[in-house]
């Protein structure tokens, strides 16, 4: 067993995620991870023994990444739907172009995870985490928003996202992502 | 070649989609289509030659299924935005629970067009004709929504279903298909 190497980890899944985005779910091999990210054969099978496990690894790092970003944009002043529509269009826009690969990988791993139970836990699992720590961020960031009303925003916002990853790049306009934003708002809140 | 057998290639196109649903887009081959259509080896490839006129077959029937059921729950009594809320979160049930094999064909085919830029051409064509279908259609039953907010709609219904759709099965409740047409309709119009 090698050292938990949190750094090579890291390099790893973010191989896994530019393979799904570029290849699909199916394109995702350990193989073809090792090559991407430049490193010795065999390396990706020591760190994750299974497919699945690979596929997780890289669930769980476009959550860590998509986590850390929106914490960059959450403090600005204005009301509750300002700064939650702002906060939508600004994630919107960036999904649809910096990050796309990013968010193409989790559609890929939503639609595979409907044919791989082991894909589909850890994606629940991970979606539960996601859902407390949107509730904490409300808490700290003194968004009042009530329970109900998330789950409706989270459903159009991450329905949205599917919307402008997969359109043509290019094709999306930041009006496009703003208009989006505040309707996802005005409709949930 | 065969004779203009409308029927054969639906029932060709049906089997594509039945195959997308379950396997994805890779589970898509000639072989399987005759296979799961319980036709001899060899009727597909004489219908669609590539593989791409195969996926391009199974888009252009769920296009055509999809609007055939529009069409049936549109007249209706009531205001634009009662009329238009109904229509959507009737479409978003049953494409939640009846027509959900449809739907994930669709999105299995939109990730898929993004590698495969005659899919993508051909789903744009689609797009094209649903959007003036939509258009007519809301002048035919008399809907007032201006051609932006139809646009916000169209993206955000689309991304409602896709939200939808790759839940769990059976973890969608009819409650929460109608808050989310409800947001959709309040916050696009």
């Amino acid at each position: 067993m090698p050292p938990p190497n949190l750094e090579r980890r890291a390099q790893l899944a973010d191989a896994a995620i530019a393979l799904l985005a570029s290849a699909g779910a199916h394109g995702v091999t350990h193989r073809a991870v090792d090559q991407l990210a430049g490193l010795p054969a065999g390396t990706a099978s020591n760190y994750f023994r299974s497919r699945e496990a690979l596929l997780i690894a890289a669930a769980s790092r476009v959550g860590e990444l998509h986590y850390a970003d929106m914490e960059t944009v959450a403090d600005a002043p204005g009301t509750t739907a300002e700064r939650a529509q702002r906060l939508i269009a600004q994630s919107l826009w960036l999904a649809a172009t910096t990050y796309r690969p990013r968010y193409l990988a989790i559609f890929e791993l939503r639609l595979e995870s409907l044919r791989r139970p082991a894909l589909a836990a850890a994606l629940a699992e991970l979606q539960e985490r996601s859902v407390a720590a949107t509730r904490l961020h409300h808490r700290v960031h003194e968004l009042r928003i009530p329970p109900s009303a998330a789950e409706t925003m989270v459903g159009l916002y991450g329905g949205a996202l599917f919307t402008l990853v997969t359109a043509p790049p290019g094709a999306v306009t930041e009006a496009a992502a703003d208009e989006l934003a505040t309707a996802i708002v005005r409709g949930s809140l």
